[in-house]
């Protein structure tokens, strides 16, 4: 056994351990701990900053781009950021403890279901420094803890962050153990991590599709999937054009590198001919480039102000995460579902229509996370759905559907009272 | 890409398309097409009657036990319990297109969160071909397509169900590919089902602890880890001792080939020389062996009704699945609590006590899926529970806990009505 995977496994058994201590620690007690470090992270913010800027100098000399150094980039604001939310975690409510269900059972066995934490969550992120933060508060908040192993273009900035918390739980009754990070960099580690099922119970990538693929693939740890959204809206004559203009322009372009932004859209032969050349006059004010499918090609590559090419196959089963928006001409809502079967992720999938008989097909048909009617794809969040946070969004059916809050960082346990009960 | 790699695509392919109708069936149709497989298997218990023979004769010559025969045996009353159990079904409420939260968020948008099928179940499981229906109508009823992989010794039995299932399913609005099972008993198209991630949603592995290793270790679908149990009770000085030698008896013989059986009994110092030789003298009468560790061993090693031996280290981490127990005598509530910590599985832990300090620490600080005072681990049991149906008992944390019934074969999707809603 190297030294990394002891260091793996002590790192995983004090986890285990801090994980007990803080599940018998009140909202109390968690909410101290948390009004803690948002104070220390207001103290500390310089040091952070240093820190941050030697990560931001480093991958400037590495050849980032300027939009990934932003990314990166902590700032006096963004660290005040930090606080605020942290101090805005605290004053959620506590899902711990819930009684989700109880009865009295036929023979006299009282049932209660009650929500506790999870355990131990492992965390795999890239990128942005801020998540360090956001998940290590979250986690605290359901009463687990946490390993966390962040993107080595931000490592000191992570490592600064998880010690400005730390420094804070020494003055709380969370134990330290409760945020932990893995600090070196080998990427070997990710994979120890994803086999510590004796320790941790939960797996949440946060990063591309490739790291979800390493994490499905590798894990024999749970993990939750998600993050990679193919996502379509399809627009039906009945529609109010002009406004599913603006619903389309807000799905493509107001944050055109997220998971639920606009990736394809399907619009109804009836209608394409004047719409689609409405559509690609708008979206060229904010140079989307669209990539036309067939008919759509047809009438686009006439129109003086589209950027457009000529769609290749696979263009449909991209994510673009840019300004790029596939385009195609559907004969009616079958080709339309069709399609979206075919070709969805089933991160958000919308229909834009005033037909009731096929907005409910859509609805009941569509098996995505969530389906939209006569709105953006961009409100698949958990914040805009009103969960209070957000811990990523999950694609796959099993746990946690959509958006994550602070319910779905929990679990459930029986607890059955009785009078010495026997089975008969 | 081999043959059987084809077959297994074309398998998930069909399952996939089968879910999507299901997806839209009504509970009058689901249910309808569970009463036609109920007399299905009636009308043609003779025919799967003469498959289940040629098993066990087979069986008999690869000299499989007695104990084991039974287990895979079919008779005329058996199949009459599988109708029944199907009829059962039928007659339970369709969780499917419950409205779980709904509420109208403050820019005016409509949210529904709504319970849907999961999709595509894999189900892998040893032994017992009643399994076979039991998973067949609990997915159907669930709106779930499923592929069964049942064991080896009952192949015929299992096929020749599937056989019934499918020519009850061709007088319905149920696909047929609703219901298919793997018939090629090479064990390679085990770990093909495991990676078809593109059409198979949620793996259920029923059966020892090695297929849930396999499972877990190899799959790229989410799993459902359970079935093994070490299970404790920890007795104190304040309980109902003679009662409590009820309990013990109960959780120890009254079935002790399953998960919930009893596997170890620790004993507070304080009551064990006198409780301890009872206990004995108790499951004595059953002929369970006793493992006793230290001072147990040094109390029961001179009790002349004992059938004991010296426990070895590791007898405290096996689950017995048989009419063995271990002992050992603890100091107090401190070290009964590290002891589980230490050596449970987290299934089915208790503690018999009347000290109502000691049973909140014990509920608080132990983290199974089911915990029981003063009650015998055999009550973690779906039907036990009142869930009207069990699919599997998990021990893992995410999705389900314990016992699984119709609502852990559910998951949900977000619905979202708006008015041409864009986000700001």
């Amino acid at each position: 056994m190297s030294q990394q995977e002891v260091d793996l496994i002590a790192l995983g058994q004090a986890a285990r351990a801090a994980s007990r201590r803080l599940a018998t620690l009140t909202a109390e007690d968690k909410n101290a701990a948390l009004l803690m470090i948002a104070a220390e992270i207001e103290a500390q913010a310089e040091g952070v900053l240093a820190q941050n800027a030697m990560d931001i100098e480093d991958g400037r000399g590495r050849g980032l781009s300027e939009a990934v150094l932003d990314r990166l980039m902590l700032t006096p604001s963004r660290i005040q950021k930090l606080a605020t939310g942290t101090r805005e975690v605290a004053a959620l409510s506590d899902p711990i403890g819930e009684l989700i269900e109880g009865r009295v059972l036929p023979n006299g066995l009282r049932l209660n279901r009650c929500r506790t934490p999870i355990g131990v969550l492992g965390v795999i992120y890239e990128a942005r420094p801020n998540v360090t933060v956001d998940i290590a508060t979250l986690s605290l908040k359901t009463g687990n803890a946490v390993i966390l192993r962040g993107g080595s273009e931000t490592l000191r900035s992570n490592l600064a962050l998880v010690d400005v918390i730390r420094d804070a739980l020494q003055k709380t009754a969370v134990p330290l153990e409760a945020v932990q990070i893995i600090s070196n960099p080998d990427r070997a580690l990710v994979t120890q991590l994803l086999h510590l099922d004796a320790y941790v119970d939960m797996i949440i990538p946060r990063g591309g599709a490739g790291l979800h693929k390493l994490c499905r693939e590798t894990s024999t740890i749970p993990v939750i999937t998600g993050g990679l959204g193919i996502c379509h809206l399809y627009v039906e004559p009945s529609a109010d054009l002009n406004r599913a203009i603006d619903v389309i322009e807000n799905a493509k372009v107001q944050r055109p590198s997220v998971c639920n932004a606009l990736d394809t859209l399907l619009v109804h032969r009836e209608v394409a001919d004047t719409f689609l050349p409405a559509v690609a006059g708008r979206l060229g004010r904010h140079g989307v480039e669209l990539r036309a499918h067939g008919a759509a090609w047809e009438i686009l590559s006439g129109s003086p102000n589209a950027v457009v090419q000529e769609a290749s196959p696979e263009d449909f089963d991209q994510e673009w995460l840019a300004l790029v928006l596939g385009v195609k001409v559907v004969e009616d809502l079958d080709e339309a579902l069709n399609h979206i079967q075919a070709h969805s992720t089933f991160h958000s999938d919308g229909i834009l229509s005033n037909d009731w008989e096929h907005i409910t097909r859509f609805v009941n048909e569509i098996d995505a996370a969530a389906v939209f009617v006569n709105a953006s794809t961009r409100f698949n969040d958990g914040g805009e759905f009103g969960l209070g946070a957000e811990v990523a969004i999950s694609t796959q059916k099993l746990h946690a559907r959509g958006p994550m809050g602070l319910k779905e960082l929990t679990t459930y346990k029986w607890v059955v009272y009785g009078d010495m009960h026997v089975r008969k």
